[in-house]
């Protein structure tokens, strides 16, 4: 478990790689308003915030001033009458040394010290903001309208965060398994639910129970449907049919909020059909190929493209496909097939740091996005690091609007043979195969226990539930 | 079910009984940001603006012209790009139809009419707003800061959607009877894994899944806790001991937003220790007595004061309190061991309207606030009327700090035996017993079916999961 080391040395660092001066801000988050002031969300800290000064409470600010080399948390002591309805409660300075914070002071004081600041002119480095309450909050305390912070957004303070939260430690790679093994049996009990006649909603929240019992709760809003072709999707309001795909994307958050991001594809009733099958091997020959080349020193991109040609490959196999597969893969034909990015980092958040700006996670001087159909959408292209926990989830959707759409075109009608698209697979669904890994020193290692992922694992898995 | 002619009548209601004439502006909901831009808790539409508008999705604004008589949603279409990631979408026109509302147009538009009414001196309507975001959108609308909203709150407004929200009809019953029977099997579950070993999250989770997967989720903050004395508690760290009490106060909501909000008190391992089932019981007369009580007509500040007589009549014949009874409820000695207000309105909210302003819905100029230690916190004071739905949730609690403080000031000293009280009851917790009625023509109903409540009926629901 993470101790008061953790964060000193997290701090330590962050001060010695700051090329500028001045003093660092850092909102912790606030209460999350539900449908009125005081009935609000499960509470979820900033992960900038817990990363640096560990605190897991709302309303609290962390400072880090770079000029003295002194780190201060701000926060209200809950008064006597407070203690009647909240139980005894540990006083901020004490929780604070638990992080090895040894300043601590009300808010109150944190508004006099950034009016200090202002006034002497010294500079003010604040992350990209993401809620609205904070905005209002931070707008107050800068003395700006909330919707003028561009002005205080660090992009030293944003690049030092990244060299910093991308790559893991030991303790973090523990904390993230704990977050698989709950990925794991949320994904597993899926999989035994996945019977003809359960709803959709059902099995989602008996899931996200599942990440609530045993950590935070979900890393994101669950996707679980019959209908996988459609990317962003959150409705759960199917009932499941045999012989669809019931298509899941859950993770779940650690106590600590370290996340899980596993995806698995699911045949109603426990029995792939043989076309769904041939489908389901291609996606797994894409993820197995991306697994096999993961190490230091390769870029993502590369990996993202070699499964494009796996995916490509196979769907030339199937006759889905056609032409020179290199070709095919250089003029984004299959794209239309896996319109996605192969993975993203993992971490605190389950896109890592994407808050911060994705192409500053993702890219850098050396490997730029690319401006392509598909390859566009991938979150993270730079090259491999050991210590980079990342995602590998490559899919096949039959999307009707997108083949409808590129057939008008003309688009990459030499790849593509519509006919058949058109005849078999405009109610196939989707498929995506996701999992966890760690970037080791030669090579990558799945995060967790594997969750059951060949034909033969799932098919046995839902007969469980049979 | 509601249906478009549900949201068209609460609509022209709300026309004929504004008093004041220009343009009511509600807002509905936007996502939530949970860890960055676009990672979101789950979707909570703005009571308000379901109530009126039933809409369920994001980024959507009803207006209701006054003078001229015309319902309005604005709102974004998905572009056809959209429709690759969302799948086929219903457009925003056809969508407004089925809640009766002929007027749509994109958000550009709601700019244009509102500066063009602030122009014209129009008076614009708002309700208090609760989110951030909203704050920011409004200001942004209105061309004001976002804290500077409070001249466009009306009053008038207000007033008229509680006189509207606060008499429930029969389809709104029936969806709070869904939300019960979730809340039933919450409960029950609950119960059943109260066996000592267990941890607080884990019932918690399970619990929490349970809502999700049969509505939309919790209607508030699970409590769940073997310190129930500790009022303002979401703490689910602990381990479950056998002796102990857990004390759970959860609810859910129905997949239309409506709330269900129970507390039962449950023995770790099943069986009430004589101590317990002493204090239990006097909890469940003061419960039993308030329902025999709510009726049209009788202010629900009586129905608190009789249940609190309860209490301290039950408290005295045990020997931790004394003295004339009626004497001790009317200094408010009773407070110490039931210190909050014996409950409040529910619907769409699970304390109803409470967004509003709490004082506006509990009370009016006949009954107005009690200014006393514990009825100060009593929700709902005023004369219940047929239609009401209400919450029944008496409680006993032993504060250590509170007694503390009462011994050192010398409160109530003539009523309370703190001899007694500090030699047995210190490690006591604390007791409550919430139901949730319908205020009938003659009396009150409970909503759903009762959740096992009597010693014999908790200890044998125990009993099935041990
Ligand atoms: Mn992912
Ligand atoms: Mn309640």
């Amino acid at each position: 478990m993470f101790n008061k080391d953790t964060y000193i040395s997290r701090r330590e660092r962050l001060h010695a790689m700051m090329p500028e001066k001045g003093l660092i801000l850092i909102p912790g988050n606030m209460e999350a308003e539900y449908n009125y002031p005081h009935n609000t969300y499960h509470f979820r800290q900033d992960s900038t915030f817990v990363y640096l000064f560990g605190l897991d409470l709302p309303n609290m600010f962390g400072v880090i001033d770079l000029d003295e080399g002194k780190d201060y948390i701000f926060g209200n002591d809950v008064d006597i009458e407070d203690i009647i309805w909240m139980g005894p409660q540990i006083p901020l300075k004490e929780k604070a040394l638990e992080f090895g914070v040894n300043h601590t002071a009300p808010i109150k004081d944190l508004y006099s010290m950034i009016k200090e600041a202002v006034q002497k002119d010294r500079q003010i480095h604040i992350l990209p903001t993401y809620r609205g309450r904070t905005e209002i909050m931070l707008g107050e305390l800068l003395e700006v309208h909330p919707q003028k912070l561009t002005p205080f957004i660090s992009t030293s303070l944003r690049d030092c965060m990244i060299k910093l939260r991308e790559k893991k430690d030991a303790l973090e790679i523990e904390e993230i398994e704990r977050a698989c093994a709950i990925g794991y049996e949320m994904h597993t009990t899926a999989m035994q639910l996945a019977q003809p006649g359960v709803s959709e909603q059902y099995i989602a929240g008996v899931i996200e129970g599942i990440a609530l019992s045993k950590g935070k709760g979900i890393s994101f809003a669950t996707i679980l449907s019959q209908h996988g072709e459609t990317l962003h999707n959150h409705d759960h309001s199917g009932i499941l049919t045999t012989g669809k795909l019931m298509l899941v994307d859950a993770g779940a958050e650690a106590n600590s909020y370290y996340a899980s991001d596993n995806t698995r594809t699911i045949p109603v009733g426990g029995k792939f059909t043989s076309k769904q099958k041939d489908i389901y091997n291609i996606v797994l020959a894409a993820n197995e190929k991306a697994n096999s080349m993961f190490a230091p020193g390769i870029t993502n991109l590369d990996c993202h493209l070699a499964a494009a040609k796996v995916i490509a490959e196979g769907l030339k196999s199937v006759g889905i496909m056609k032409g020179n597969i290199d070709d095919a893969v250089a003029n984004g034909a299959h794209a239309m097939f896996f319109p996605h990015g192969l993975g993203h980092m993992m971490g605190l958040d389950v896109h890592d740091m994407e808050g911060y700006g994705q192409v500053y996670v993702g890219y850098d001087d050396k490997i730029r996005p690319v401006d392509q159909f598909g390859t566009e959408n991938l979150r993270l292209g730079k090259k491999l690091e050991e210590g980079f926990v990342i995602t590998n989830e490559p899919g096949v959707y039959f999307i009707p609007a997108l083949i409808e759409k590129w057939k008008k075109e003309g688009i990459n009608h030499d790849f593509i043979n519509f006919d058949i698209l058109e005849k078999e697979y405009l109610d196939f669904g989707g498929i995506r195969l996701e999992d966890d890994l760690l970037i080791t020193k030669t090579g990558a290692d799945i995060l967790g226990e594997r969750i059951p992922i060949t034909v033969e694992e799932v098919e046995a898995e839902v007969a469980k539930g049979a």
